[in-house]
């Protein structure tokens, strides 16, 4: 297959052009097109087309796209003459009537949880790179694993959102006036998120704390220099085989969650990071946890969304419970650090897009196992199944 | 003098009763006593009387203060009962004329820049001791400097702010898709608010720049691992006696101030902190500096007034410029940290009212150091000429 020779008339010079759309909004600031990746897309024979303003929320203005050798266009212009089209987010289905059949679309295209929208894209005649697939195991692909680089500035600010919130020092500090004892700092959910939220926390002086369901985490908690949550139960027995963990029982699991609700009272902090894009996220808190959290103290819900959050009641926005503690539900928060959130993005789309560049011309290789993938629509196959790619 | 024994028929069971009113408001979370402080002053034969709520937006609850032995009271039993009451500001002339003749007031009582204030509280017979005028070099009075504690809350906020505020990282960051430059970050003031602001952005990680007109300042930064923004300008020539630095010409300051706003280009971060409570603040960055800033700096002014800040163009709130730069201009940040800017604040007034309790009674010695400096109504005798108490 190979998209990039059908330019159907559009009076390219040659060459791929890739574009993006304005897609900001009250909830996204990020652009996933920097002029830095412009720059690097140039070299490689691609041509770059950025909608007008695409940028500014990003603090990217038009003329730095255009220093860097970009087209700054009108949305129109882009889509009558794009070969590829990079989403922080995914097309609507409206937005998919109006893209030229045979152009690439590589986004955030909720695959795994929505297989209709795969035949909204296979019906219009798209190709999409669904960037929710990248096999995170494969070392060639690291510099395109969107979900790591977003999971890595959402713990980054996780913690800084909590700590702006809170009313005390995480740092302990000694003055004239007394000492001030170092904020105690939770964190749920020990994937790239929570490891960044542990490492930030741990920047700013805070005491750390962290757990994560998967034996595996503890290590990893342990090198950072936070502190493993010692639940005081003992599931080893019954281990499954290769040091795997077995699936817990109904009562292990309650157990397991009564034992983190009553550790959280020691806490001030608490951030929770496991976020299931397009699912339902897991309870890691209850109300009986945030029942026992002190006045003052502050969670962090990363996960929260119109399906529930990590946090009972937790919901999207902030509020603070009768209790006196602070809940943000934060949905999006890597869009709140939009700079070097669009910055790693446009990394990993447009090395995912270089991966595509065949002789010059976009093609799929389905033979690839990148390309089997991450394509979800377009390549004449039905996609992969999920693969466990939950950041957690 | 001697107030403590005129009781007048209030129904006291003897000792000293000193009361905080609630000052909670939009732009004040902090209280004047702690719960700790009550045991403290418990202790000491002081009881201590909070208003209902006063203590909420601080993350200190009415039950906290009954648990630490103080009397939770309505605004009036407390107006009637007590020898000395504690301010985070000061009362209003409205508030003077309810307290009853022979009150000790404790607070920033703006004597230095407020004559006519200090003749309402010397005509409403009430004893006025002023925080601002705590002689700072004097080492038994460290911990009740207000001032100083406050103002370090101040610097760690700034940084908090800032760092919320930017779409970038603070610290460098090694990803697989590309490597994050750490933040530079620009500190103009090196008091205390300074250093701590100096100290708050090495832990996250950013390179450190500062400057401060006061030649000694280069040590201190130094000492925390900042960098001293170096001019290209040498005003050493003529140096005064001593060592001191001399005042510098027009034409210096005006040198000086077009190589600030020169090198204010280099930063992603600028935060101002020459605070000076009362008057005018100096301007440390004017239009020029701030137009050299690439769109996304964000500059925190921790002097913003009505009066002006230390950025010229700042106002109190927040504000993209054209140039997309965002300007912070935060007042009264220590309330921001409402839970320890209470506790240090509250132990300053505390350590300063168990200063006055001689024999188990408030009372004057105008023989004292101290007593001479703080005591700026109700002693009989002129306040002192203001001493060079400014952060800067």
């Amino acid at each position: 297959m190979d998209t990039a020779g059908d330019d159907g008339g559009h009076g390219r010079e040659g060459g791929v052009r890739f574009g993006v759309l304005d897609e900001t909004s009250r909830m996204e600031s990020r652009v996933a097109l920097t002029p830095d990746m412009a720059t690097r897309l140039a070299k490689l024979g691609v041509t770059c087309m950025v909608q007008e303003g695409a940028g500014v929320a990003a603090s990217y203005r038009d003329e730095d796209y255009r220093k860097a050798g970009a087209q700054v266009c009108a949305r129109q212009e882009i889509l009558d003459q794009i070969d590829a089209l990079g989403f922080i987010d995914r097309p609507s289905s409206e937005l998919i009537k109006a893209i030229r059949p045979g152009t690439w679309v590589l986004g955030m295209l909720a695959s795994l949880t929505d297989p209709d929208y795969l035949q909204e894209l296979e019906g219009a005649g798209l190709v999409g790179l669904a960037m929710e697939r990248l096999p995170r195991q494969l070392s060639s692909a690291q510099s395109m694993d969107e979900m790591s680089s977003q999971n890595s500035v959402m713990g980054y600010k996780a913690v800084l959102l909590a700590a702006n919130e809170y009313g005390s020092f995480l740092p302990m500090m000694t003055t004239a006036a007394g000492t001030i004892r170092p904020a105690k700092v939770l964190v749920l959910g020990a994937g790239i998120a929570g490891l960044q939220a542990i490492g930030t926390a741990k920047r700013l002086g805070a005491v750390v704390t962290a757990y994560d369901v998967r034996p595996a985490s503890r290590g990893e908690v342990e090198s950072l220099g936070g502190k493993f949550l010692d639940l005081g139960l003992d599931f080893s027995q019954g281990q499954g085989e290769g040091g795997y963990a077995r699936q817990l029982t109904v009562q292990e699991q309650s157990a397991q969650q009564a034992a983190v609700d009553g550790k959280a009272a020691d806490f001030d902090i608490v951030i929770t990071t496991a976020k299931v894009p397009g699912r339902k996220p897991p309870v890691l808190l209850t109300q009986a946890g945030v029942s026992n959290l002190h006045p003052g103290a502050v969670v962090v819900d990363c996960a929260a969304s119109d399906l529930g959050g990590n946090v009972e009641g937790s919901r999207v926005g902030s509020f603070t419970t009768q209790g006196g503690v602070r809940i943000i539900g934060a949905p999006n928060l890597p869009s709140q650090v939009a700079t070097t959130a669009s910055n790693l993005l446009a990394r990993n789309l447009a090395d995912t897009l270089a991966h595509f560049l065949r002789q010059g011309r976009l093609s799929l290789d389905m033979t690839d196992e990148l390309d089997q993938a991450l394509v979800v629509a377009g390549c004449g196959q039905e996609p992969a199944p999920a693969a466990g790619s939950e950041e957690k």
